[in-house]
């Protein structure tokens, strides 16, 4: 019987190749199949991040994933996994590039679910665009004691004010089309003062502005809003 | 007039030596000058991931600092912010190495709060050993709508139990001697069996036990407790 490949979970960082551990390098360079999620009109950032690392002799499976947020993607996980498992059965090693951190909000978890128990599997931490904000924001995060939130901005507002009232420091994640609804919860808690925005944090496309300049109708969805520890006040 | 030498903060990563980014890597070998904290017998985590790094020609600051932690750290940062001045005013760039992700409950903070208004300061994010700790546990830590608490060890228990009771994932830091404090907390709020713990993780020396077999004399400051989301079970 042929010794099963591995299956490596690749933390590719928030979007800066830069950013890539001297680990995830390493792999994404020596590993003969390299997986990755793209929107239905081809779109990756996991790939895009990896793009001048990548051989043309590495077979690419890309993972598609609807764009449409109300359609289930658990079917096409299902069929991501199951060729990701032909290769692994084979004996060969597969990289499934996930952006930011693997086992954080990362689409790199679906798969680790459906494979992780047949197939030895290691999972290489990333840096987060969460975490990457604040140095991009030149801010410190927290100090000492401070209690550190992240929020997805896909909550309702109930369950949205209960947590931000007694935060210390906050990352609000998955904006888009909820932009106005936080700001105006973050109005409300006198919090806004204190909220800075970022837009694809160290991509080269990076872009910082004003929380009162966002135009909310062209807010993507990766960018977030991080409230920082009130000890740099 | 000389120009001003560039304060580096550079995330070191949790431990492991190969999860420095290409970046911080880059800078790490090619700056004159490194700094570190170190405690007052020497040790320092933050040199120890970069030593093999390091070469013979760049110049060392080690930044003391007390090792009783009810003494104040603050004059410790204001003598180790001059020394570190002085080689910034002679153009000569400063790396300072930081365990983790050095916005994140960082010692750099207090270098970047005393130095980052006088001279060019450009912090290169790092692996902070709270999001690298769910992939050595290999569990996904947060799904979806899933809030993530990162709470330290060292608050008060009722606002230990506030936090806790509402939290969808945490990570609990800063153990040390607040373990058994923690313990009966989550173990009253039903939460024990879903605790995973970690000493050092990444680094040579990590371990992982069951939370119910921790000797609690023995945790260590680089310990952590994880409650992943319950969309694992």
């Amino acid at each position: 019987m042929t010794k099963l490949g591995k299956l490596y979970g690749l933390g590719m960082g928030p979007g800066d190749p830069e950013l890539l551990t001297l680990k995830a390098h390493y792999i994404l360079t020596t590993v003969p199949v390299i997986a990755y999620p793209t929107s239905e009109n081809g779109q990756s950032l996991a790939r895009a991040i990896a793009a001048d690392f990548i051989r043309s002799e590495q077979i690419e499976i890309p993972i598609s994933l609807p764009f449409n947020v109300q359609k289930s993607s658990q079917p096409y996980y299902d069929k991501a996994a199951k060729k990701i498992a032909q290769y692994l059965e084979f004996g060969q090693d597969v990289a499934v590039l996930c952006e930011g951190e693997p086992m954080l909000y990362g689409s790199f978890m679906y798969i680790f679910q459906r494979l992780s128990a047949q197939f030895p599997t290691e999972v290489v931490p990333g840096i987060s665009s969460i975490m990457a904000s604040a140095a991009m924001l030149n801010v410190p995060m927290t100090y000492r004691n401070d209690v550190l939130s992240i929020i997805p901005a896909t909550l309702d507002e109930l369950k949205l004010r209960d947590r931000l009232v007694v935060a210390d420091a906050v990352v609000i994640i998955k904006l888009g089309r909820h932009f106005t609804k936080i700001r105006n919860i973050l109005d409300e808690l006198g919090l806004l003062h204190r909220a800075l925005y970022i837009e694809r944090a160290t991509q080269t496309d990076q872009r910082i502005v004003s929380i009162t300049e966002v135009e909310p109708t062209e807010v993507p969805y990766w960018s977030l809003i991080l409230i920082p520890s009130k000890f740099n006040y």
